[in-house]
């Protein structure tokens, strides 16, 4: 709880209709998207600009009050719960698309903005801006920027990190730095725009944005390539990569999530397939059509049963819309969900597939696994009841044992969703101890009082790893 | 001066014949590329692992010796140049390419690898490491990654941070970190591995990289564009750009570099022109033929003189071989050569490149500009004689003019030449105080002894800056 006279400090910053304390309101930003983790803020604020931020986390400093910076909540780890209260820090007001720079290529935004409007304004000046996390529709670039969150263009373009050339951050001993600027190339000293990209929040506040953007592609086809062997589709996977051709998106979703999809957006998918492989190449016409016929002849080679090109446009971005749906279609199922983000070099993503499959089988758990294949970053999805007590428990010795096997494979714990309070636990089992030391190390100097989103990324005890091969 | 009982326990750690301390090897090494630094260091290392680095690193931490890794030095910011005395640590033994991963298209290299002959190594395999920094021929990776080297490929392609994925390092307290992996996206965590990129070895010792490898362009052009107009040179590069296509490179040289590089390379360049533009596109052969016809109608519309495509492959590689001996050829001019690196959003190429020319003559100094202008990177030179005293001190006052004008145009001190020592007293001038004290909160977080490369990024005073307009 806050004190009074700390709320009415608040109040006088930011103005009163812009502190929530309500009951109904802190109960609104107590979770996520994430199952499973809920904790009441004490406060919501709303400041109007980047001055008001820093005046907040002054009076945050001297009373010790954390502070969770939030965006739509849309991700997946618990980034954004109040896990030890304080306040949470809305970015409505501050939601401008400041410039559209068409000469150096550039966008500067403030963190509210919405990803998909953003996309769409860049889109309206004839440019592009690849990051497409599956949210877009109501997520914001804050939030992609403390995630740094990925997306379907992953594979070929890259991910939020990549776009990102500059930042305005406040940090917590309230001094403003701004890092990078319009520019292609910048060694100024350490890369502090890509630290803060992807901090989840933790080394301070970003109130403004540069972001890069590049000329958009010409054209854009798309194939649905559908195997009854889900080894036969990881293969082609790899072997499209090996002959040198990187598309736009390779997407995978195995039956289970086949038959999901299909009920909920019902454009034909075939159910009866052991899996499906996505794939969409953008690019210059004659590349893109040159790409796509050999596409299909390594698919077809790598005993797809059918490989088929989308004719038009519509069929095209029905497909792309319905694979964009899976997390929505499988949430129908049951009343919890819980969506990973194991990631593995792209030569094991049959063996990670296979591996999970037998992980739900002895564990008794339904897993339907889909992701983006071309990115070894895979996202296999329970479908539970966290009611359940004695199911819960088998699900999250599942989930154990798929991180211990991306591990054991080269992989990590998180491709694009982040740490957050969910993924603290097994941040050691990808950097060991003095990995996430070093780590520690960086978040107290430059938060000594911990009060920037705490209780994310570092968790108070490491979860024991489970022993492989028992 | 080492004692000679730390002088044994190196001898035992490395083998006697790994450590280097007669007067001959110890001026080899207190110098680099960058004129006007030298330091003599107490000792000379070449470990041969990893494991002798750490052990180096903890007899330097207990007896608080400086630490300068070092690959070629062929770096532009004295960032090798032992200023505190210690150790200079040699990559020899360590340079071996451990692994070319065709499926995952990673390589897995140690840091004293040489660049170019990792380059045409992946090349043997029909793949593309494209970071080409202009002292490939003699550079490593391990100093490429120190120093986040750029090169004529980073308008297209980006820069070293770029490409590399993962990275084994060294920490000041002795202790091994993996950092990110064969993946194309990992979140787990801080980003690292970009903040050991470019971190000139102040917060760790690198001593393996995975890097990113791509598919290479199916062909290449080359355009040499001549105009009697700084402006209408500068003017095509942004023009070039907002008509949406990105070259693989975007090189501008301005008349006294194109006599210089001329009269040393011997090509028959336009010694009367006023600027040249050297442009290469790569890619599908399609979009290369298309791409190079809109980039010399838009040459043209801008006012060139002349614009002509190479007809042979020897053509287009004597004119970027040119290119690339800018820096040899100036230094044959005169003593002391000082290449620096200001650089501005692409948008402002023209009115920097005025600017220098104006600096120089209010100085009455020789400027020399070229440089990546589709980066806005730009390398203005100055031939001069460092025991001039009273020219030398008109030289370092117009490079401060420079620097204070590319921040003034949005751009930064250093594009990709690094801090080091050279630029240090500047990076406040980018960053304000506040910016510079969150990365000495980083260093002093990680290296708390201040043994790794010290002295380098930091100085020990800003220096003031001129107030412009006087």
């Amino acid at each position: 709880m806050l004190e009074q006279s700390v709320l009415e400090v608040f109040q006088r910053i930011v103005g009163a209709e812009n502190v929530e304390h309500t009951k109904a309101s802190l109960f609104s930003y107590s979770y996520d998207a994430t199952p499973g983790f809920q904790s009441m803020p004490d406060a919501v604020l709303s400041p109007r600009n980047s001055e008001e931020i820093a005046k907040i986390i002054d009076v945050c400093r001297e009373h010790r009050i954390p502070i969770v910076p939030r965006g739509s909540g849309t991700n997946l780890c618990g980034g954004t719960c109040p896990t030890e209260g304080g306040v949470v820090l809305l970015f409505k007001h501050m939601d401008k698309i400041l410039e559209i720079d068409e000469e150096n290529l550039t966008a500067t935004v403030q963190p509210g903005v919405n990803t998909l409007d953003f996309i769409q304004a860049v889109e309206e000046k004839a440019l592009f801006y690849p990051p497409d996390p599956s949210s877009m529709k109501i997520s914001t670039i804050g939030g992609n920027i403390s995630e740094n969150s990925g997306g379907l263009r992953g594979l070929k373009y890259g991910v939020t990190r990549d776009y990102v050339l500059g930042l305005e951050v406040i940090l917590a001993n309230g001094k403003t730095i701004r890092t990078g600027g319009k520019l292609a190339k910048d060694v100024a000293g350490y890369d502090l725009t890509r630290l803060f990209v992807g901090a989840e929040g933790t080394l301070g506040i970003v109130t403004e944005a540069t972001l890069k953007l590049i000329p958009p592609p010409e054209t854009k086809q798309t194939i649905l390539a559908i195997y009854d062997d889900i080894g036969a589709a990881a293969r082609s996977v790899s072997s499209i990569i090996a002959n040198k051709i990187i598309p736009a998106t390779l997407e995978f979703l195995d039956q289970p999530t086949i038959k999901v999809v299909e009920d909920f957006a019902r454009i034909g998918l075939p159910t009866e397939a052991d899996a499906i492989l996505l794939i969409e190449q953008d690019g210059a016409f004659e590349v893109v059509s040159r790409d796509i016929l050999k596409i299909e002849a390594i698919c077809l080679q790598e005993n797809a049963l059918n490989v088929s090109v989308a004719k038009t446009k519509k069929e095209a971005e029905a497909l792309t819309t319905a694979r964009r749906s899976a997390l929505s279609a499988l949430a129908r199922l049951k009343p919890t969900t819980i969506l990973e983000d194991a990631t593995v070099p792209r030569s094991k993503v049959a063996e990670m597939v296979l591996a999970i499959k037998e992980i739900a089988q002895k564990h008794q758990v339904e897993i339907c696994t889909f992701g983006h294949a071309g990115d070894g970053n895979l996202h296999p999805t329970c479908i539970t009841d966290s009611r359940d007590k004695s199911e819960y428990e088998r699900v999250e010795k599942a989930f154990e044992e798929i991180f211990e096997k991306a591990i054991e494979l080269g992989g990590t714990i998180t491709g694009e969703h982040g740490v957050g309070l969910m993924k603290a636990p097994f941040l050691e089992w990808k950097l060991g101890e003095a990995g996430v030391e070093a780590m520690k190390a960086i978040k107290t100097s430059l938060d000594p009082e911990n009060i920037l989103n705490p209780g994310k990324i570092f968790a108070k005890a490491s979860r024991k790893r489970v022993v492989s091969g028992n």
